[in-house]
């Protein structure tokens, strides 16, 4: 077995506690309410955050249960907000299965979302350094206010591609930034070290929100396990929309933003996998391409390890579903 | 000036230091999201649970800053529950202005609450002990588990008082027992002090959720500034109908049923307010006072003060305008 075979089967072996302590959190709670948050957590979710952080715990020491901690409070809290957004793209399906709204409606998944976050930051008060759940918070206020600007400039024409960068870093980014930080800052590496897995983070869980964006696009619905073609339809432009209306002359430029106004996403979407006018899907795979150089660059920092090359892998596991979308 | 008017000087202060962190939190977010922020936390609430934590603070010992980050943090948790609850119950007026919800969409009010909570948990990370933010933490989970135990139990004719005590020790007491028992654990008083103040806040707590039932039913909504009778449109048994519901003949009962589960909330309301069938407003505001009195009985383990007495007053204060709704 080599070197990085042996890495991932320990890592798989720490995401297995992960996946067994998500599952023992529902029991936190009173039995009327157990029932909802164990569903909600039960989704076949990829657990990517959960993974950032135990290879970068791997890569900078080893991997202690403080990392197990931290990987579980990053997961309650992205799935509150997955909850939460579910609510608000009224979606109806959700990790291969029936969203919690469309379940038992949306008063109810207010409140389930809101249970997570709040265990998510109860779990959170036992690390024994303050900075490290200062940091999670922050990263949750984080997401959030990312959501809100997302939500303001719905069927905003004016948004720019740096803005739609601003929005993505906060609400994706910002969780895989701090998931990767902490797991070094749990083994106290030096700030160097720190801030390079920060970047990392940032820069991988920027470039899986533009897949995921893409996907939204060009996904294949039976496949992925979600509703697709929400974004458009609730006004959300997302990069590849974004970069079909930078390079458009002026005229079709205007008749595409009628189509987005109008409502007409599902012309839009056509127009978008056809890669008229310019090929912007493969535009919006580029950018996320690049991000992962940018990102995989970063772990020139580390000391080379089958944790830091895993972390390297990962992003080109993620350049390739990009690819495929092309 | 007597003992019990410099100690009301006192705690003004204290209450405007408050205010004005309050006020300050907006500024923690982006400027994109300040707005919704500050206007959420500008409402005039009468803000209970900071009075009740400095107080708590004031009879075990020197109010500190770790007093004001405390009461601020119980305000922004509580705020953040009344934005989400005003979309559940699609309510329009709060605190004498139109709520989040009904100003900017119900999308908006999900984030907007979500942002208080991060940032409520934000700031309490700067407590030295974990103890403190462990039980703050809990606090909040229990706040939304009780909310879901009502919502679950939404017309459900079986809910018994024991049930509806239940849901409003978990999702109004809970915050005001956190306050009085960490005014004390901030000071490091001792374990039975700790106790003691826990259990006044949290019957304290509950009987002014009594109260704000009850208002619902008898109050007047342009002294209120608050949209009233949502209690019983929304299927939410409080306890003035569970007592009409218990003292009445089984003819009767079924009648009342029908009633309720026919949507027929405001002849439901004009039954409740002019006292036919056994006074069950009365009955429900003798249970909110006999509360209270036990309440004030915890508050013997404490050295007499004028904080001590403060705490007293607050019951006495809460049992008249319980009176004033029979």
């Amino acid at each position: 077995m080599g070197p990085l075979a042996q890495v991932a089967d320990t890592v798989q072996v720490h995401l297995d506690a992960v996946e067994s302590r998500i599952t023992q959190q529902a029991a936190a709670f009173d039995p009327a309410i157990e029932g909802y948050v164990a569903y909600a957590l039960g989704g076949k979710g990829k657990r990517l955050r959960p993974l950032v952080a135990i290879l970068s715990g791997g890569a900078t020491g080893p991997i202690t249960s403080a990392h197990i901690d931290l990987a579980v409070i990053l997961e309650l809290i992205h799935v509150a907000t997955l909850v939460h957004d579910d609510i608000m793209d009224e979606a109806e399906r959700r990790r291969g299965q029936t969203t919690v709204n469309a379940r038992w409606g949306n008063t109810l998944s207010v409140l389930v979302g809101d249970c997570l976050f709040a265990q998510a930051l109860n779990l959170s008060t036992n690390f024994n350094k303050a900075e490290i759940s200062r940091a999670i918070a922050q990263a949750a206020r984080d997401v959030c206010s990312g959501e809100i600007i997302q939500t303001q400039r719905r069927f905003d024409l004016h948004l720019g591609i740096d803005d739609y960068q601003q929005i993505v870093e906060m609400k994706t980014g910002s969780l895989f930034a701090v998931a990767a930080e902490l797991g070094a800052v749990i083994n106290e590496a030096d700030t160097a070290t720190v801030r390079s897995l920060k970047n990392y983070g940032l820069k991988v869980g920027t470039a899986y929100q533009i897949y995921d964006d893409c996907l939204d696009i060009a996904g294949n619905e039976s496949v992925i396990g979600k509703t697709l073609g929400t974004d458009l339809r609730k006004g959300k432009l997302t990069l590849p929309v974004l970069m079909l209306l930078r390079a458009a002359p002026a005229a079709e430029r205007e008749r595409y933003c009628q189509l987005i106004v109008g409502g007409k996403a599902e012309e839009m979407t056509d127009l978008l996998r056809t890669d008229a006018a310019g090929a912007p899907l493969s535009a919006a795979v580029e950018a996320g391409q690049n991000l992962i150089e940018e990102a995989q660059g970063e772990l020139a920092a580390l000391s080379a390890s089958g944790y830091s090359e895993s972390l390297h892998q990962l992003g080109d596991g993620l350049r390739e579903l990009l690819d495929q979308l092309r």
